[in-house]
């Protein structure tokens, strides 16, 4: 038996493109004691997958040669390991491979679910990421203006949503007229800027007449400085990701900071999902009943098999998804 | 009798220098009902004067032909209220002038003390600007290490000086070998590191072994993006100005913004003094009890005549000053 892997062949130096990746086969990986062999069923492509190949970021680089990282969720297949039994789902913090050894106490054992899938997105982390921003960084009140950007992503949307379950006038900026139309009828956004048409300014100003209380911001770059420039005093500003910097070799900052955050006294805070691990059970209990009442629709955008995995982070960057993006690699056999 | 006036004559597109300024004689202001006359006796001379005539910020943009603005302290001449007597004392948001007439609402009656000088330095604008941005935005803790640019400037020595107070490595940042040398054996600081030599970076990090917590910006631009790449995980920003912004046509952002603050999870908020004023109290309080204690030096840089506060600010731009600038305008009679 072999087992697929997926390396990063080369780093890209400014655009990611299929060449920077190869699919190989290598050994069956074989589990030490006190770890477990894991098959593969979902991969979790995120827009930060790209950052980590621009050097040391909250975890280790990619570097040239490893097999490409990933959140992932697997079921055991061999356990040395009294903590996980064969059969268990577990999450782990992995690789774009068929097979992998993880110690056993590195993983998370999971839930069984109908849907695996929804413990990446909405259970998972598109919606707890959604969450821990908005509730803990954003603090968004009922009548309060909110802003999302990347709004028909894997986050952007669940911020969205909960943002309107919570009261507030949600305006979502995506690329693209076909994404904003999806946002407002299917998502429930109160309105949706196309940031790829021209006086992007304008448009959210005139779809924000109170200004912005809150901007959750996953793209950075000139659509950060648009926002930070209709920001109402006291307005805070979650930093989620920056997106349109990690497919370039040349980031570029919005020339107005720091100035309008000392002009209206804004808050600017950046976060990481893990970092509310303590509130996950809040989190989800908040997600469920959401989902249950109808206020949230899970929005999941699947693609077929490893050797698509390169392709998928690619198109994510471009924009392609709408709702959180995963590579299904394994059936599913629950 | 004349009163004597600075007016902007032009709005400077660039650098600021003394032909952007005009001093003229007017005719001495009569105050009206429920006014007061008011003879200057002390300008506060800030970087925060030069952003004021890049459009409106917190206050209304200062146009060509207005008399400049400013902060002041005065002495009443003429009283048509109730609120206030002849000789009172008072603070005012004033402008360039020997006297002016204010509204007696408007303006806050100040306590008699030796030195009115102080009124603008350690317990006035500058003083408390260092210790609501350092304690409420800041938030530092004893062992941390805390960063200040324009260390030498007003704002920066008592922000310096609080932080040595409160048990904190405090390492500033200024231009020139005197002025670095003056904030290390003057004001107290750990470290001093001059922005002008280069590897600021290297140098940077060299004074902060445990990198940096908490990071009091004054200036924005280039400084802020190299100390960016040094905070610790959970930092706090405290935006405070950006000077080396605002004698430019051409604003310049930090380049790894907002991406630092994902990585590191960083908090960058800006705020102003007079958000504040509910805590001023406490604020004079304890620095009294730290100038009392030995803990903190007053510094004042003062500059005498009106006709020179057009220098004063643009050589305050240029980093010419070492401590609270100001300029004397009428003698103080207490």
């Amino acid at each position: 038996m072999t087992n697929r892997q997926v390396i990063v062949a080369e780093l890209p130096q400014g655009s990611l493109t299929t060449d920077h990746f190869a699919l190989q086969d290598a050994p069956m990986p074989e589990p030490a004691d006190g770890e477990v062999l894991l098959r593969t069923i979902l991969m979790s492509i995120d827009a930060a997958n790209r950052s980590w190949m621009q050097g040391a970021t909250y975890r280790d680089a990619v570097k040239a040669g490893d097999v490409m990282a990933t959140y992932s969720i697997c079921e055991v297949m061999v356990s040395n390991s009294d903590r996980l039994a064969v059969g268990d789902i577990v999450a782990a913090e992995s690789v774009w491979a068929d097979y992998v050894t993880h110690p056993a106490r590195k993983v998370q054992k999971l839930p069984k679910v109908d849907q695996l899938s929804n413990l990446i997105s909405v259970f998972g982390i598109a919606g707890k990421t959604a969450f821990h921003g908005l509730i803990s960084v954003g603090k968004p009140m009922a009548g309060e203006t909110v802003v999302v950007s990347a709004a028909a992503g894997s986050v952007g949307g669940y911020v969205g949503q909960i943002a309107k379950a919570l009261g507030c006038r949600v305006v979502g900026i995506a690329g693209g007229p076909e994404k904003c139309e999806w946002v407002v009828k299917h998502l429930g956004f109160d309105a949706c800027v196309d940031y790829r048409e021209k006086g992007l300014f304008k448009a959210l100003r005139a779809e924000c007449p109170n200004g912005i209380d809150v901007y959750f911001d996953n793209v950075g770059g000139t659509i950060l400085e648009t926002t930070l420039a209709l920001m109402n005093e006291k307005g805070r500003i979650a930093c989620c990701g920056a997106i349109s910097q990690y497919d370039s070799a040349n980031p570029t900052g919005p020339r107005n900071l720091p100035g309008a955050l000392v002009v209206r006294r804004l808050r600017m805070e950046g976060f990481i999902v893990m970092d509310f691990a303590h509130e996950d059970d809040k989190a989800i209990r908040a997600l469920q009943t959401w989902v249950a009442n109808g206020q949230i629709k899970v929005t999941e955008d699947i693609v077929e098999g490893l050797e698509n995995a390169p392709a998928a982070l690619i198109g994510l960057l471009a924009g392609d998804n709408k709702g959180k993006r995963m590579v299904r690699v394994g059936p599913d056999n629950l």
